[in-house]
């Protein structure tokens, strides 16, 4: 099985709702260093499983949409955008994108996702799912 | 599949018995970087895994029972603390707190458990286990 | 010359007033990962130039003033609150607290502070001044 | 389930074929960081899954084939060695020497393995395999 | 004093002249990942030394001028393209850059610049330069 | 001025005399991530500060000293090998080498030194001095 991944970040505010947060309920930012990997259990005749520079352009746009805003304001998200949540929707319009072809792979190419979001030197979450 | 990671370490010193240690068979010692990753596949009301800040804190505990020590001299290790030994250890501690509820996680919400330990740049060693 | 750097981090949000700022100017966030080096030519009679749990202390106390925070509502902060900008403060608050004697070295000790704030993987700014 | 990672590197040139490859269609190189994970179920009676030493020497001659090459010209590698390429001859190299017994483990010992190869800060693949 | 870095990466061939070189005498490659500070005493009106998204932009042309290269065969670069000659190159490009306003700095703001290139996780140089 | 770094590293155990290092009194260890930087004006003839293998090669040695030690009972060091001490210790037995001419340098190229010792993901100490 191979894996081919590349990292991004975005900067965002959001904020908490629940005590257990403390005090994350305030309105606080990240950046969060993004890693996407792509697997899959074949080459293409080229020898690759997918073209890089296409996964880190779409990974781009998907965080992207995200980048420089207060999550709490962007519709189609969650109350709390963890970074559970947000591996998750990373990881989710990705998959989106792999099915429509945007990564110019052919169906059956990329099988699995695995998207993980660094909060900080001390914390990360992924999330990760098949395509 | 949802993964949270905290990362935490401890100083601590050790010998290996056996000659293929070679020199690692005299008392030296090692830093060892800790990532404590918890595995669920759904996440709470609130949005997460589990509490990160409980997460981190449990951590600390389990490794602040070896930080600053001797583990020639500890209760409960076997003869040789090697990476894995010690990566087994930690994670076998951690999956009793889950299973305790210390982490504040209902049964069945963490379902798996990897523990990392890095003993320098360029060697590491993790444990894998169901909790 | 010695140096000593512990680090820290903070999650803050804020935003910018200026177009050259882009979406930047929008409210957003980042996390800074905070690294303070305190230098000094001479070590004390115990074989440290100053006691390194003391000063992650002081370190934490510095950086727990603005996280968790909107930089923009945080009073005694200018309107643009740059990673540059945010160096200083906390390079400024290290040195009173070195002044004041929090860290417990005596006067003369730490000459010179070095705060590095890192916005991301691929971006971080420092400030550098005597004490 | 142990994982048993080292980390050696290599510095090589190659070119791609196709248009895709765009720019990297030119004779050009790369810094492969090299990360060899070895897994198992149970450890040996000393407590270890492998003599680390080892596994690092093992590591170090494959990746030494290879080291200082232009690797379009060498013999036996396909014409794209794309780092999926690259990852999946390292592995392959790795468990013929497990198999071999030249890490010195008995058979059944190591049963996986996983190769990552970092191209740069921003991109990596991998490839995993039994053993 | 103020540092602000951004870091960009290039992947390069090349060959080196002269017995103690070794097999890097043979046409080999390398993954060089530039971190490159600007220097200055005091921030602008916005509360910046420069305009970090600019600096990143100079920085990527300068680099791009040399990836997917052979080194050996770009003109102006002298014979052994050493770690150390490419810090110096970059930073000499990017204090002309700074020179001709490129980074939108009026003169006297950047006076100083650090080139620093990771040719591995060993290995590392920097060239310092004042502007 | 030029800057040349190499990377390595030793795990040693030890122990601090004196009540204010709390439990870093017992008997405990460290992995030290050892850097070492050689600065000097000009290159030599090859275009090169120093060879970086014979730089390696002799860091490698002097680390190799205290490596896997515990260092309470290595003779002509001081009672507490604190990082700073022992960033002193590694940056003056190198200096020795380059004033020898171990490092093949010829007198004068090598001007000055810096080792950075990092004990964890979280705290590091540096020593520089002028050969």
């Amino acid at each position: 099985m191979f894996g081919v991944t590349v990292r991004d970040h975005m900067m965002v505010a959001h904020s908490f709702e629940g005590e257990r947060f403390g005090p994350a309920q305030r309105l606080h930012g990240a950046t969060f260093i993004v890693d996407a990997t792509f697997r899959g259990a074949e080459l293409d005749p080229d020898g690759i499983l997918l073209d890089i520079g296409l996964a880190a352009e779409q990974l781009h746009e998907v965080v992207g949409e995200l980048s420089y805003r207060n999550l709490d304001e962007v519709e189609g998200l969650p109350r709390n955008t963890s970074t559970e949540v947000l591996a998750r929707h990373v990881a989710d319009r990705l998959a989106e994108r792999v099915g429509s072809g945007a990564l110019g792979t052919e169906p059956g190419r990329v099988t699995a996702l695995v998207v993980t979001l660094h909060e900080s030197h001390l914390a990360w979450a992924s999330y990760e799912r098949t395509v």
